[in-house]
């Protein structure tokens, strides 16, 4: 049902987050309408594995306040890998040797609104420096038991939503439960 | 978690859909940010129903192609349940004199994307006139059983995922499903 937003759109607002995008669309009646969509910068989300914990963090940020998230941050460039290592490596410390993509996922509320965040599991993190936040930002790096992380589901503080259906699902479910447990811990 | 834009926030980008906000936040190191969010028009959305049954059109807009939803539009005004009424009758001929404003929803996948959809119940609607397509909407009226209505939770072509969940659990859950069912008969 989604598509791209086409590539004659015009570009006619760049924000620090957010680009605004209009286009002629044909109506039905073969009139011209205006369409209007928004691109949000691309995120970086990562299931950090260490040992047989899941990190699942308690942080804080200006305007936004207090939440329990994975490590995640803007994808800067076009390789989300790097960018999930980076992230995780400045908010955490941590490294991994052992990275796979898991999904991406796009928002639903709005046909209008792109915004792809990628998922990776990042497994057998080990830490190698101190964190390093930025002036937006607070963390503490929280290690949590597979039943803790999928309990999160309903959780309202857990910010992961993309995650939620299926945590819920593996809560009720023993086999949906083993298949994410072998997905996270390889 | 979420809060309001602030009010001292200022309208940087004033699009047909799409308003972009921005302001200056304290950080922690006592150094200000530029944040940025964006409000979208909010939006009605109607779960109508006509004798035992209930109203799941088959849609299609330009660029968003086709798709099952709800009779639904913007927010034009203050009175979101005079847009519903309007929206209803517009899109569908239908009316009703049974309204109950249901619930309203936010996105989650973004804390600094700001839409409210008003979810509404028209019991006992009557077909009063012929629809009233604007060039930009092509729909066909579908009436549909509740078992039909709630079985759309896993279909992709099913546009109103906030309710998703609900028609999930009511699928699995003969409590929760007769919960579901008084609600929206009533």
């Amino acid at each position: 049902m989604r598509k791209h937003i086409p590539n004659h759109a015009k570009l006619v607002f760049k924000g620090t987050r957010h680009d605004v995008y209009q286009w002629e669309e044909e109506m039905f009646d073969g009139t011209k309408g205006i369409f209007e969509a928004v691109r949000r910068k691309d995120g970086v989300t990562i299931v950090a594995v260490v040992g047989d914990k899941i990190m699942v963090n308690s942080e804080e940020q200006p305007f936004i306040g207090k939440f329990l998230g994975l490590p995640a941050g803007e994808a800067e460039g076009e390789d989300s890998l790097q960018d999930a290592k980076r992230e995780l490596l400045e908010e955490t410390g941590y490294v991994s040797d052992d990275w796979e993509h898991w999904f991406t996922s796009e928002p639903k509320t709005s046909a209008r609104l792109f915004f792809d965040n990628h998922f990776f599991i990042a497994r057998d993190c080990r830490k190698v420096a101190e964190p390093r936040f930025d002036s937006g930002e607070r963390m503490e790096v929280v290690l949590r038991t597979f039943d803790e992380f999928i309990s999160m589901w309903d959780n309202p503080d857990f910010r992961n939503i993309e995650l939620s259906p299926m945590l819920e699902a593996a809560s009720f479910d023993a086999s949906k439960k083993e298949e994410l447990r072998r997905k996270i811990f390889g």
